[in-house]
């Protein structure tokens, strides 16, 4: 449970105290803010702030574009054909703060996004709570045999049993011997910024995380991908929904033409309209090589 | 005057239309949202949107340094001390996004500042406007002839108005041959993307240009200094009374320790400790060159 | 012609002088170093300096993923595998720098890439040369009927002549007025941050443009495209060109998965693959906007 | 012992291959290439390319201010005039790129400077090796009594002992079952992605990292200072020494002007003047809080 009734009492306070304001302001995206979205076992997303809504990304269009956006009749058309175009900036017109609960492997995942804002709870400064990430029994997968990067099957049994054990003793273990090491019972106590690097990797920090729109749906394009590692896939989700709500014609163009989107390369190209023509193509006739030919099939048949 | 009566009634009925927030929200900032500040002769800023204030700051800085903030006493104090220390990473929990009306020459400076996120009227899909800078006549200045990039005196009597008259004929007679290569009377029309190469840099163009407080604050330090020139400065003096309101903390702590502040260098150190201790230090004797030995008697006298 | 006789004594001397080094080292962008490719009437595009090659990006990508890619069997197939899925740090690790003159109204398109480093020349300390861009008539275009942003047929006869005519006398009609701004015979002269303001868009700037290769592909991709302005099309293509002899398997995974490549949204994926089945889709039946059909149609017939 | 002789043979093999090159070429660089610095017990940087020199810096200057920069006499000068008035761009005209061996918790530091280029060992893919950081006896402190994220005494006999043996314990321990977790004598084997969850943050990590000079000085700014933490300035320390064979004019001014400069607010500029004028100012009447205060009297004494 990853919220304590004192914070819990500080949201409903927080959302107890409406304010007024002449800003472009989203109903679907009020009800979000405050409120811990609860992901993996001790995590959780929640929005502490955002700017501007899918009409903000037109008028930003339109200081570009002057009455060149005056054919596009409606902002939805004018958004889808901003995304389908690779027209980015004036997505980046939008902004949204996050504060995050995560396990510091995700959060290392994470953190290679560049371009947005971080303040991370410092482990220098203050002591980190006992509180590790543990797969659900669902999520506890074998290594792929086939992908250097994957998972395969759900472990079952005895093994499942062990490394779920071995997960839980070790975090308790660590953890304990932090403790040890600060005590200062009689003793003088390691410095808090030494002491940490007995944690593991699963142990949960939380940070503030600030982007623009844009940055945003590449990094959920990246990661609420099929391809990204289940635990920031979690993450992920939960902020589709979010974003869902707060820029409903974004995110709808964002499905269409990012996520569910395909990219076709030169070769692919040349390939589909061979087969339009009724040409049957093999893949030593269609230039490409051994797995790409295998990811065009995945998706196309043969 | 920059609005039309079109622009001013679009603000007034945006002003009308006040929303509930559960946002941070600053009052003395919705004073200034979408209100015309008028800079130059037809140049604007305003603000069009805001998250966050001098609470957020220290919001985010609690994150980072936990239980470690407790210390100190309020947020004022703990705003002061995260300047100080160059901790930049909760100022950048703050957004701000204006938009701005202002001469090309002076957008090419502005667009040096790379962290930030811009929509410019676009001239190849559109058409600009008949509005060029020209200089007020106390701005009208010579060459200095000390520093490569400064202005001397103001340009008086034959020579000023010689110039004025140059200025104002050449954007007349430029933005008449931009009209006359676009128009299609009885011809084709230039591609608005060539006529427009036409025209001088001190017409009018705009932006939406939206940027965090620490990077804002960077721009303000840079811009609103002496050494900028006039023209960018009096975009930065506007922007800063704009501040002073939404984060008057953070403002207050960049003037004293950012505006205000003296950087010595070892060797201005050295010598200022050698003056403390009743010693005379000459030029020779100071370990500076002659260009830093000015710049340092500027401040600390001889 | 874009250099002096002194310019191309000192590049002479510059690669007169071979050092020893042990970096990497591309014998085929060694050839193009100093080297100025000459790009519309006055510009240039030169490069300065490099560093890293092919193997660079194979190197870095095998810090990344290990022993993971002992399994692709060559560079050449790493690196076609890294662009097709948009591994783009490993690009990342290839650095150049360029030496640009272009016009103004270039340079104001090119710096919106913010990803780069800039050093242009400073028309506030320093006196810009008369050199303006005027447009080779084969280039000289009307305004799309179709296109807001594009270009329509190649102007002819009287009224080519009448545009040309006036580009040409404007540029140095607003020249002589800038010197004679200047000018300190007998009067103090305006200060040369002020006198500029008088020049248009198509005088020459310059600026030393360095980046890395992740990102200048990304330029490449949106510069060299047939939707970009013909002004920047003519450096990104000469920028091409270099790039294929410095790093050849990047540049060709680049033209296959990226400029020759085709992105198709959900819509576009549904109705392929209901061709392909023998289905005829018509407009109303596939779910896309009249525009984006016809994009579709383009590519794919009807 | 951070290279194996496999590595060591690999090294001596890139040295003993020059390469004729016109680039800008280093002979103070040119001896690092490739060699491992030691850094911590199991750590390393070491250079794998750089571009430019000191007078890469200058020829960027000199693009920007033209003949402005005539006046200053040499190099040397007109590097030390870009450092102190904060005249960035030229600096990022040189680039450099380091292989860097670290624990997991340095490179959680390191990340944070987001301006930089990073391909990191990826613990998805491949199998992280046994070596975890264990600080040497002499650095390992107590926690300051005064400073929240600072160290104070170093620990003796007894507690230094314990400390050391769970360090030493967990990461041995952690690391076994990390194997157990992945071995597949038997069993599946759990995802990598999954196991490294168990391993501590001292476990060493590798990354290449290439930065341009500018920011590389200002990660130097604030890693190489008494503030930082150990084991991160150990880094920043050997590449200090690196920086100052690379480009000597530009370390130089880099530590006079940044590293041993020191920034006076304007509340200690007015009290600094007025002890010159031999006034004897309290903290009460300095405009200054505690903190404040007692930060100004350990450079100015009282």
């Amino acid at each position: 449970m990853p919220l304590t009734p004192e914070q819990q009492a500080e949201i409903d306070a927080l959302r107890d105290a409406p304010q007024q304001t002449l800003r472009a302001t989203v109903p679907g995206m009020e009800k979000h803010l405050y409120v811990a979205h609860q992901v993996l076992d001790h995590g959780l997303v929640r929005v502490i702030d955002y700017m501007g809504d899918d009409a903000a990304i037109c008028q930003a269009a339109r200081v570009s574009y002057g009455r060149g956006t005056k054919s596009v009749q409606n902002d939805e058309g004018l958004i889808r054909y901003l995304m389908r175009h690779w027209h980015s900036t004036p997505f980046e017109m939008c902004e949204v703060k996050f504060h995050v609960k995560l396990p510091v492997f995700v959060a290392r995942q994470w953190i290679r996004h560049r371009t947005a804002n971080v303040n991370e709870y410092s482990a220098r400064y203050s002591i980190l709570d006992r509180e590790f990430y543990i797969p659900a029994p669902e999520h506890l997968a074998a290594q792929s045999s086939q992908n250097n990067q994957g998972r395969g099957e759900i472990l079952q049994g005895e093994e499942a049993q062990r490394v779920l054990r071995l997960l839980q003793e070790d975090a308790m273990r660590s953890y304990d011997h932090y403790e040890d090491m600060l005590s200062q019972d009689g003793q003088q106590g390691l410095a808090r910024e030494l002491a940490r690097m007995n944690l593991p990797a699963n142990v949960y920090t939380q940070w503030y995380w600030k982007v623009d729109l844009h940055n945003l749906l590449h990094f959920l394009r990246l990661r609420a991908d099929s391809h990204a590692q289940y635990e920031i896939r979690a993450y992920a989700d939960a902020m589709c929904q979010i974003v869902a709500d707060w820029v409903p014609a974004a995110f709808a163009a964002f499905r269409d033409y990012r996520m569910d989107a395909v990219s076709l390369s030169a070769q692919a190209v040349a390939v589909l309209k061979r087969r339009l023509a009724g040409e049957v193509v093999t893949k030593d006739d269609s230039g490409m090589g051994a797995r790409e030919w295998r990811e065009f099939e995945e998706i196309w048949g043969n």
